[in-house]
C-alpha cells in the first residue's frame, strides 16, 4: 500500500518551515503543498476570531489540493481552532502542532513539571495546559508567553547579548518554578533552542516542536501505509504557498528550511476565499 | 471661521495613537475619529502590494466619516500611498508622517547629514530619502531599519537593558557616519526616545515624528480657519476604530495614548470593504 499524494502543511506564516525542514528529514521521499498566510502573520498578537478566519481560509487552501495528511504547522493555529478544521476533514489524518511535543513531553518528564514558551495568543488561550493535563492529569503546566522572540528570529539575532538576555528574561520563571521539560511552543523558537538550551541549563530538556511533529506524521503514514512509492524517488516536488510576499520574507523562508528557499509563490487572498 | 468636524487619522495600527496624543495635546477642542488597521499590523513587514491594498481600505473608512483634514500616522503607510489617497481627496488637506518631521530636521541639521530610524518597509521605500533630498538637495540621509523596536515597545520594555542593546546596534551606524539630527520614523518609537536619545548622545537631536505632524495639523488648521469652535468645548469626543481586537491590545492602547484608553471598537473588514 502507498499513497503518492503530497503531506499539507498549513501556518500563519513562515516559521512552519521548519516543521517541513523535519518532515522531509524524517521522510526524504515525500512532498509538501505549504501554505503561509504571510499577509496576516503573525497570529500571536490577533483576537481569537481573526485567528479562525484567517486559518481556516488558510487551512481549506491546502485541504484543495488533495493531500493525503494535514499538519497545522503553527502553535497558535493549532490552539484555537484544530476541533473547527477537523470539522471539516473526513478522509485524511489530521496533525496539530501540540499534541506530538506533549505526548514526548509527559513521557520524559521526571517530576511533572512542564514548561511551556509560546507567544501570546497560545499562553492565553490555554490550549497546552489543557491539553497536558488531558494527556496526563498529574502533570503541572508553567506557560510563559515570548512575544520578542520572534522578531529575534527574524532579525538573524540568534546567537547574540539580546537574544539571551530576552531567554534569561522568558526563561527566569520556569527554571525558578522546577521543571524539568521545557516545550518550544511556536516554530520559530527552534532558531533559539542553543541560546534558550544554555539559559535554563543541562537539567532541564528543550523540546522542539517541529521533531515531534515529524515523528508523529511518519508513524501514522507508517500505520496506515501511506508512504509515498519509492519508485517516485527522483520525482518528488514540493509547493510553497503564502498570501504575501515582501523583499525580507525570502530569506528568512531560508533560515527556517534550512536551505536556500525554493520558489514562494503567492496566491491572491481572493482566490483563496474563493476556494472556500 | 470655524469648523466642528472631526479630524481624521489612519493608522497601521495602535501605534498612531501617539500622533492623535500630540494632536489633542496641540488642540485641546478638537475631536478625532481614528482608523488602526490592527487585523493586518505590523505593516513594516509587509508588501508594497498588500499595505497598498490594506491601507487604502483604511484611508477610505476614515474619509467616509466627514472629516475636515486627514491624518497618515503610519511611515510605512505615508511612504508607499500617499499619493494614492491624495488623489482621492479633493476638499480636505492631508498630512503625511514623513513631511512634516523632515521640514523641521533640514532646518536643524548644522552638517546636513540626517539620519532615520525607520520600520524595514519604510526604509525600503526610500521615501525619507527622497523627502529629505526635495527638501533640501544638500542634506545627505542615513536610514536604518529597526525591525526589534516595535515588539519591544509592545511588551513595555521601554526603559530595559534589552532596549539599550538593541539601540546600540541600530544607533551606531548613524553615530558614525556623523549625522547631527535623527527622525524617529515611526509611531511606536516615542516611547523609546529618551533610550535612543541616550545611545546617540546629547550632540544629536533627536526628532519625534508626531510632535512635528501635530504641529502642521495646527498650522494648516489656522490658515484656513478650520478650528473647532470654541463654543463646543464640552461637546468634544474622538472615536477610536480598529480592524481587530486582542485582549493585549487594550493595554497597549493605553500605552500609546499616554492615559487609561477609552473603547476601541471593532469594525468588521467585510464592512470596511462594503464603504469603498
Amino acid at each position: 500500500m502507498s499513497d503518492a499524494r503530497p503531506i499539507g502543511v498549513v501556518d500563519s506564516g513562515l516559521g512552519g518551515l521548519t516543521v517541513v525542514k523535519e518532515l522531509l528529514r524524517a521522510m526524504p521521499n515525500e512532498s509538501v503543498i505549504y501554505f503561509g498566510d504571510t499577509a496576516h502573520f503573525p497570529y500571536g498578537c490577533r483576537s481569537e476570531e481573526a485567528i479562525r478566519r484567517n486559518g481556516m481560509q488558510s487551512a481549506r487552501f491546502v485541504l484543495g489540493h488533495d493531500v493525503k495528511m494535514l499538519v497545522v504547522a503553527c502553535s497558535t493555529m493549532s490552539s484555537v481552532l484544530l476541533d473547527d478544521i477537523s470539522k471539516e476533514m473526513f478522509d485524511v489524518p489530521l496533525i496539530g502542532a501540540i499534541v506530538p511535543v506533549v505526548k514526548a513531553a509527559a513521557k520524559r518528564t521526571m517530576n511533572k513539571k512542564i514548561g511551556v514558551l509560546g507567544t501570546a495568543a497560545t499562553v492565553n488561550s490555554r490550549a497546552y495546559e489543557k491539553i497536558i493535563r488531558d494527556i496526563d492529569p498529574e502533570c503541572k503546566p508553567y506557560q510563559k508567553a515570548c512575544p520578542l522572540f520572534v522578531p529575534i528570529v527574524e532579525e538573524g539575532l540568534y546567537d547574540s547579548e539580546i537574544a539571551r538576555l530576552v531567554a534569561q528574561k522568558y526563561c527566569a520563571g520556569l527554571v525558578e518554578q522546577g521543571t524539568d521539560i521545557v516545550i518550544l511552543a511556536c516554530t520559530h523558537y527552534p532558531l533559539l533552542m542553543e541560546t534558550i538550551q544554555e539559559t535554563v541549563g543541562a537539567n532541564i530538556t528543550v523540546l522542539d516542536s517541529a521533531l515531534w511533529i515529524a515523528r508523529e506524521a511518519r508513524e501514522i503514514l507508517h500505520a496506515i501505509g501511506g508512504f509515498c512509492p519509492q519508485s517516485m524517488d527522483n520525482e518528488r516536488q514540493s509547493w510553497f504557498y503564502v498570501s504575501d510576499v515582501a523583499p525580507t520574507m525570502i530569506q528568512c523562508a531560508s533560515a527556517f528550511f534550512g536551505s536556500p528557499m525554493l520558489d514562494l509563490m503567492k496566491v491572491e487572498l481572493s482566490e483563496v476565499e474563493k476556494s472556500i
